[in-house]
């Protein structure tokens, strides 16, 4: 019997006696990092409401409880009382009765009137019909991201038990080491931005934090052919966390399944679902400028296969001697900083990601209290002593009044926006101002991948800043629903009757102008000098959108995205509006760490160019006295 | 074909092409770091005295030829010949013919004399008789360590053939990495004394340097099991340099092979012997001490089979992008600094051992001087900010002092002393005076390994310091074979014969008087008042004798070593001499780097305890203007 079997015996035991007499545990066995319970008597088990919280707290482990198939009701009756039960208001889209686990997923408009106050609802399902109930939400906006995640995660309902399962006994395996140890070797993303992945090993678990591209500079990949990363073997990974699905974080996560990877990932759902529709769009860019794609289509989904999805907040065992944690970020949707408590007490570590410290209209700002924290691994994009934002409102009122100086003379304003995260935010500054009345109310056209996103953003209202979780929730308020908001979705005959139309506004990708429907605008928009081309994003070094920023109106038009070859000339006037960044400023970084609690001892300053990340460390060590270093890449710091 | 057999191919024509017409190539082959020539014409090859020197320059490699075995004459033709043209002087005491390799094995008592010149008589030897010829010294002292390497590698020659084989095509593979970089990886030794064990790595190449225990310390191993050490698979070294002898560098090479390593181990001849002697010791001391052994003694022969001894200056390829360089560390016979080259002038790193910086009697000072190098590894055991050490000279004084006031009280003087090094230097002190009449002439007794590691010294005078070689050069008056030198064999009886016997010196072993002869002589000698016991070397904290230094003189005689159970009062006065150390003190190491040539960019601060390491850093740093650090163990630095 393996350790890990006498293990489950054991809790087997503890939990029968635990619960009240009548109640029949049929088997306990791991999930990922869940301890699933069997029961003959799943009604009268729901019927003791605080019964597994008691069980959860005397076990310390997160706890599902599942009805022995046997003891179920069929789905035919089921499904009748359920309908019952659930109030008509919560919306019921669908019900999935999976009699293998006892599951049954409701999806639903209202989750929270499936579930109840504090569970009820759920709680008096499982006590009429025994079935376990999940609940997801219904997409107010469709979003086919979503359902193909959700449908083919269904589809591998099989496999991904077998997988979690594996995973579960992988974490909960006996400690094996003699030794106590913690470090952090860099593979990327060090005096740089871009390739985000670090290793964080212990004498007995080692973990990767994200995968990521170097945008511009497609060959320059992660470090992983170093023995500390897959060198050693795909076995030698315990598990990867993924901060957020920006590709400089996620590009290269499915690469690692090609590479012999088959442990979990664990991230928040949107982000799983952001990744999955990135990466899938990463290929397809690949594959359209001629580069072979490093990873196919069928390794993105072995990656979301192996996702293991988790709240904020919430503690979760990854390995016998790591506690994950992740916590808002504040920088595009589900962006999480992953904090690792190691062993009892052992060491903290926290992974930035990438965040932003104040509120944004999307987004709560960064979370920075923790229950203990030694080292910090902090992003420095704008770590540079010169690099403060415009403030936000500042930028607002920039663009309002450029928005009416352009209807004014019967212009249309063309915006490159990157599809997640900053389309999102100007689409909520513009829904305000004509709600308003700050600026007239017209189409705002959303072109590219940029409609798909904001339906994902509308299917996890939690992930979103407070206030705007409850505009969504009442469907009469939800701002993404507004009738300005035009998806794009009839090509080029479409574009042609925007252009030829009265005054508008068009949001289109690609943000730095390199291909994607933006081309075809420019083409539409670019030679009549009564429009403007607002930028109000970052254009990197090298791109066309940094070009025309700078004052090109002569532009090549390859074959490359929606251009046509020829040459272009731009009439419209070019505008930059800064200040809508999804990455704090160099103030915003410096209040991170000066507010943060409790206070970290060491401080490593990576995401950033040389310079950046050199200023933010330096500064850091002279304003609070503590260890700062600005690692390179290739290196590994010992912390215990 | 693959890479290694395209370029043997090539080298073969360019070397046809390049000798005289009338000599053939018959083959080519690498054995280690070495390029093979067999010529079906040796006689006519030996005949041009500069062509070996003219392929070795056009190729750039390390180059020897031999006969092709059908070209050569029957060995008992050429063991007459041989013997004909080798002077009756070279005391040639045997010849040893492999017909596999057409060498012949030329063992003399005056080696230079069967060289010759310039290497003439060699030459004259190929001319006559076709066999390659390779000279080794005859011990003027026998030892067993050499006599049992030599016959044990004889005995091992087809197999070690094979390795080399096997080596070489790896040295000379094709490099397959598109990436540059250089890092040391730390796997013991830092902010320690022991456990000397680093990784310097390549995207090419790794390479293991020393592999070493810690006194005091048996359950401190380097850490091997990391995934940049063996984690990764022992396929995952390339090779190991071992800097020298002692077990806190070499202990644990040998386990190396248990776990599965097969390549070489790169180190100079003495440090190989010594090796032997000293891990066989090792095991033997666990084995009385009831632990179990890490290894077998079979290990230590496998290391001993994969060694590839080079000698202080060669030049060596040993991967497709380093180049290796032993110089004389002045620490003990065959101390080496580690010059590591690496790529085409992209990096050096130098890795200094343990050192001594100025001239002792044995040995020259530590070399400082290189064709270039950024960074030095650095030990520190004397780096602490008060660790001076007496002058040699009036330590020597005071020794002297010591003896002749003992002799006058008619008593006998003890030393403990370690067997490699130290016994030796204390040797070359007392022959001294008693032939410059400084003290009275009179019997020194050696006792446990000190002969036998004598021995191995006058094997190796090319490693003794320059008028030391000369000394031994010449019988009459080789130090070591000094009259009053005696070797203790004769076991108790002949203990108990000195101790009843008049005025003497005993220098005996374990040198912290740990077990080993010592304790016996503590019997025979400590109760009597008109003796004295005279530390010469280091006492670790927790040693016996740290604790007879301090004024212990009750002292448990447990069955460990020689010791018999009860207590024994000591009577005999205690004295301590110091400045006999192997080690630089914090002057040396800090003139050491100060003289150095080129001075480095960057120095890393290790062999020292917490408060040495971090003293030496900070003044190497405030002094010179250089980055130093003081690393811990299992970090990872990149240079490049
Ligand atoms: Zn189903
Ligand atoms: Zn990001
Ligand atoms: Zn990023
Ligand atoms: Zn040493
Ligand atoms: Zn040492």
């Amino acid at each position: 019997m393996s350790a890990v079997e006498r293990q489950l015996d054991e809790l087997e035991e503890t939990i029968t006696d635990e619960v009240p007499a009548g109640i029949s545990i049929s088997d306990v066995k791991y999930e990922g990092p869940e301890l699933v319970i069997y029961t003959r008597d799943p009604k009268e088990f729901a019927a003791d409401g605080d019964l597994v919280r008691r069980l959860a707290s005397k076990l310390r482990k997160r706890i599902t409880v599942r009805p022995d198939p046997d003891s179920l009701s069929g789905p035919e009756t089921a499904r009748e009382r359920i309908r019952d039960i659930i109030p008509e208001a919560a919306g019921v889209t669908d019900l999935d009765f999976h009699a293998d686990t006892g599951e049954v997923v409701i999806e639903a408009g209202k989750p929270g009137m499936v579930i109840g106050r504090h569970g009820s609802t759920l709680r008096e399902i499982t006590q009429e019909v025994g079935w376990t109930p999940e609940v997801v939400r219904t997409p107010p906006i469709e979003s086919s991201t979503v359902s193909n995640v959700r449908n083919f995660l269904k589809q591998e309902r099989e496999d991904r038990r077998d997988i979690l399962e594996r995973v579960g006994r992988q974490i909960h395996r006996e400690e094996m080491a003699d030794e106590q140890w913690v470090r952090i070797t860099t593979l990327g993303c060090c005096r740089e931005v871009g390739r985000a992945a670090f290793v964080l090993s212990t004498a007995e678990t080692r973990v990767l934090i994200d995968c990521g591209d170097k945008p511009g500079a497609e060959d320059e990949v992660p470090y992983l052919q170093v023995p500390e990363a897959l060198g050693a073997g795909a076995q030698n990974l315990d598990a990867v966390v993924l901060t957020h699905a920006h590709l400089d974080h996620s590009a290269l996560v499915p690469l690692l399944f090609k590479y012999g990877y088959d442990g979990p990932i664990y991230c928040t759902e949107p982000t799983r679902d952001l990744m999955g529709l990135l990466t899938l769009d990463y290929l397809d860019v690949a594959a359209k400028e001629g580069r072979a794609p490093p990873y196919e289509s069928g390794m993105v989904r072995e990656a979301i296969k192996h996702c293991i999805d988790i709240e904020y907040g919430d503690v979760t065992d990854i390995a016998p001697d790591i506690k994950l944690t992740l916590h808002n970020a504040g920088h595009i949707l589900g962006s999480s900083i992953a904090h690792f408590h190691v062993g009892d007490g052992l060491y903290n570590v926290a992974f930035s990601g990438d965040i932003h410290y104040t509120d944004t209209r999307l987004f709560n700002g960064a979370v920075n209290e923790f229950p203990r924290v030694e080292t910090l691994v902090l992003e420095s994009t704008y770590g540079g002593r010169n690099d403060y934002q415009t403030d936000q409102e500042d930028s607002e009122r920039d663009l309002k009044r450029v928005i009416n100086e352009t209807y004014e003379r019967d212009g249309t304003v063309l915006i490159p926006a990157f599809a997640v995260g900053r389309s999102q935010e100007i689409m909520l500054v513009l829904e305000e101002a004509m709600r308003e009345g700050e600026i007239p109310s017209m189409p705002v056209h959303l072109d590219g991948m940029i409609w798909e996103a904001t339906a994902i953003h509308t299917t996890y209202p939690e992930y979103l800043r407070d206030d705007l979780q409850d505009r969504i929730f009442h469907e009469d308020r939800n701002p993404f629903l507004a009738d300005e908001f035009n998806h794009i979705d009839g090509g080029e005959e479409e574009r042609q009757e925007v252009a030829d139309g009265g005054p508008c506004i068009v949001l289109s990708t690609s943000g730095m102008v390199e291909g994607g429907p933006i081309m075809s605008w420019l083409r539409h928009l670019g030679p009549d000098p009564d429009n403007r081309m607002v930028f109000v994003g970052y254009q990197a070094q090298g791109t066309l959108g940094r070009r025309i920023q700078n004052g090109w109106d002569e532009i090549p038009m390859n074959d490359r995205g929606e251009g046509r070859g020829g040459t272009l000339t731009l009439n419209l006037d070019v505008e930059t509006v800064d200040g809508f960044s999804g990455h704090a400023d160099r103030q915003g970084l410096e209040n991170f760490v000066r507010t943060m609690n409790p206070r970290p001892e060491k401080v490593l300053c990576v995401h950033g160019d040389e310079s950046s990340t050199q200023d933010l460390s330096s500064a850091l060590y002279h304003e609070f006295n503590m260890r700062t270093f600005a690692p390179k890449n290739l290196e590994t710091f010992r912390f215990k």
